[in-house]
């Protein structure tokens, strides 16, 4: 197996790359495989890379990942609204169509007027993007 | 509730949002939630923001979105392609591979040689990419 | 039908368009009608643009693309992967949590550390960016 190599290679370029890791992603799912995607790539890259900066937009169909009483993945995501590096930005709209409180949301997740702006703008600042979706 | 105050914000923002509001959405879905959800979006976009400009890239099985027999958002659609500021733009492969005659387009829908080409080319001319799926 | 002339079109531009044809496609799914659509588009875009280049990043559930015993499409896959202009990449954390060995990619495939870092790299060098969907 080359898996040690790769391990090794991993550490080896996790602290350059860390600086430069910065990633939108834009979740408008509520399949639990897709949650439990999301949830998984955010742990790798936090655990490997302790300067990269991770924000998730959710809108439209997303909204139940940051529900208290709907997120099948709410003790990983109370996890990382710990951690300074990750945020979770629910699109406002989104949550007025739906007739969600913001009481109903994990504290710590964030409203933001629009969940689109938020990732062009953050696209537009040279921000990564990844579309969770499969 | 905090819906006034974040009703007020958008309202607030939403001149200086408009100028840099550009964005081209990846649409290859014929799912109806999907066709859905991206009218919502360009409607309330387009309500919120002037001077915004968007592109809906058409290909694959997204086609069934802007025919005239096939597309279930067409009142909407007809609607945004009134719009100077939308634009909805179809694939010609896709159009030649399916053997659909342009005739059978919504009036307006424009044909692009290349969609992944011309998705490519919005997003290094600056503008925002959104991939439409759930 | 203007398929002529659309045609003429797309021959016409294909030499310009060529040099700058640069896209990352982020395929994170096992669902065939991508693994479909993805090769045929890949082999569109190469028959028209020579110097086009093309890299396929695979993570998630999207690595049975690419094993031999698991592959829908492994003959056009196989015939990519002779192609210098065109790139397989599978994500190293999802093969070890995956548990697949190496000696199962189609020869030719290349591993990188983490999916998802490559993708964003190539955003940042300007890479048009494609999520595979529907």
């Amino acid at each position: 197996m080359k898996w040690t190599l790769i391990c090794l290679a991993m550490l080896f370029t996790a602290a350059a790359r860390s600086q430069d890791y910065k990633v939108v992603f834009d979740m408008t799912s509520k399949d639990s495989v897709n949650q439990q995607s999301l949830v998984r790539q955010l742990d790798v890259i936090r655990e490997l890379n302790p300067a990269s900066q991770l924000e998730v937009v959710i809108y439209g169909m997303g909204v139940s990942l940051v529900l208290q009483d709907g997120s099948s993945q709410q003790t990983a995501i109370t996890r990382l609204l710990n951690d300074k590096n990750v945020s979770f930005k629910v699109c406002a709209v989104t949550l007025q169509r739906q007739n969600i409180a913001q009481s109903r949301l994990l504290p710590g997740v964030q409203v933001v007027p629009d969940g689109i702006y938020e990732i062009i703008t953050k696209q537009r600042e040279g921000w990564g993007y990844i579309k969770v979706a499969h």
